[in-house]
């Protein structure tokens, strides 16, 4: 029986330690930018992708510590989008994590230089050899960390969803948005976890599609939170997607039809994984407690 | 004898031709984003830091089409600093090389989008085969454009930048925001170079000095142009550092004095190149063109 709380914690742990020590320490004359990177980072946040990472390397015995290296260069990247996502000249949230964005913590300028930085410092952290001793598999990491986070991945997402606001669209563009503003993260964090072993084509495949449903799951049970929950759990800001007039699902699809889509897409994730025995049960019971979660 | 300016213009050339083919094509629904790199990094540009890696690598017979991807991936993030640096939330800029910022022409969220994709890009450009057969030199690569593009660079040094406006500063302080603000791309560019060949350690050391002599000769003209020069000719704002009590060049040491330094540097810097022989004529050539240069 998995104990998904523990794990996540524990994930969390390893993956806090590793960021700790990544990241440059405050002492040098550009201290305001790196206590901005670290505040950001170090702020906590539920580590999904980070976890990711791990639960995918964790099926093909690939070594803890290259493992926690990828994940923290995903939570860098995850980072990064966020600090920018959060500036007034975009989203303009002043929470995040539970405490101030960054841009409120320090100032915009500071925000704007903290997400280049973090930005810069995953693929510093992917190119070194702790990361895996191969450097063609190096370069393959760094390749896909690159192409999700860009234009067909994240930043094209980011940049769709803000010219959504008040604007018409259909389910085919939210999910679409989607598919690229965080499905294309999280399929990365699994793949990474993949290509640092030798996974075949088949479980590949497996954690492609296990991937795809959890990142919408994710994003379904993200908007209707929005809807409904409260602040105070949830750590951000709440009703500021309907205060825009973005596209939701459950503003497309209603509450209830998009909570019954979540539990399908939740379905069919874990059936996705049979191809790779029990040994994914860890995956089975994240996607069980994405659509299960209040915050 | 060099003819530095045709040397200019064919480098330019093969670097806007590489650039024009990694850029993203704006048909896909992310079209605003990619259209904003694309406005930002083709509007042209004197192309000093590619034109670097490529005079570079030529001492060491590097493959043109190795050096061209290392010149482009150094363009793209020296590309992404000035769309961010002009936000108004950075320096406030409208202009740059000689037409509306990023931000003007299209909306700040899309500039900082925009910068963000190119910064990403420039990983992507260097992880892939084509920019050099061997993975372990592309990581290298990438551990040096991060270095020198992250806080102990770039990015460290426009956070000091930003701080010095209306502070008490010394020359230490602002030499040593130089160094990093715009002196680590310089020296990146040349070692992007010789790193795709097996520069030894005396011709790589001589490569640094003149990077650092280059790099500093560089910023006391452009402190000196914003004193003197004319928009119309350089093709940005001018007198904007002094407007915003910015330590600079000639507020510490006046006109004259900078100039002399300027000049001096510009005679070190070629003597730092004696260990290359003749073949390094046009990096002795550049370095008089940028501190000749009135734009």
């Amino acid at each position: 029986m998995i104990d998904l709380k523990r794990e996540l914690r524990e994930t969390e742990a390893a993956v806090n330690e590793t960021l700790e020590r990544l990241l440059p320490r405050p002492e040098g004359l550009e201290g305001r930018v790196v206590e901005a990177m670290r505040y950001a980072t170090l702020a906590g946040g539920k580590r999904l992708r980070p976890f990711l990472v791990v639960a995918s390397a964790r099926l093909f015995d690939v070594p803890e510590l290259a493992a926690l290296r990828c994940a923290a260069a995903v939570e860098m990247v995850h980072t990064y989008s966020l600090v920018h996502d959060d500036l007034p000249a975009m989203d303009d949230d002043d929470v995040r994590r539970g405490q101030p964005t960054c841009h409120v913590e320090f100032d915009d300028a500071t925000a704007i230089l903290a997400g280049d930085a973090l930005l810069t410092l995953a693929f510093e952290t992917l190119s070194a050899p702790a990361t895996h001793r191969d450097p063609a598999v190096r370069c393959e990491l760094i390749r896909g960390l690159a192409v999700a986070g860009g234009p067909a991945g994240m930043v094209g997402g980011q940049t769709d969803d803000l010219a959504s606001e008040f604007a018409e669209g259909d389910l085919d563009n939210l999910e679409s948005i989607h598919r690229r503003k965080t499905g294309a993260m999280f399929l990365v964090a699994l793949r990474l976890g993949a290509s640092t072993a030798a996974a075949d084509a088949q479980q590949q495949a497996a954690l492609e599609q296990y991937g795809e449903k959890l990142g919408l799951a994710f994003q379904i049970i993200d908007d209707l939170l929005d809807v409904s929950g409260h602040q105070a759990e949830i750590g951000k800001r709440v009703k500021k997607d309907t205060d825009r007039g973005k596209l939701t699902f459950p503003g497309l699809l209603g509450v209830e039809e998009s909570r019954r889509r979540a539990v399908l897409l939740c379905d069919d994730a874990c059936k996705a994984l049979a191809p790779l025995g029990s040994r994914a049960s860890s995956l089975e019971a994240l996607v069980r407690y994405v659509v299960e979660r209040n915050h």
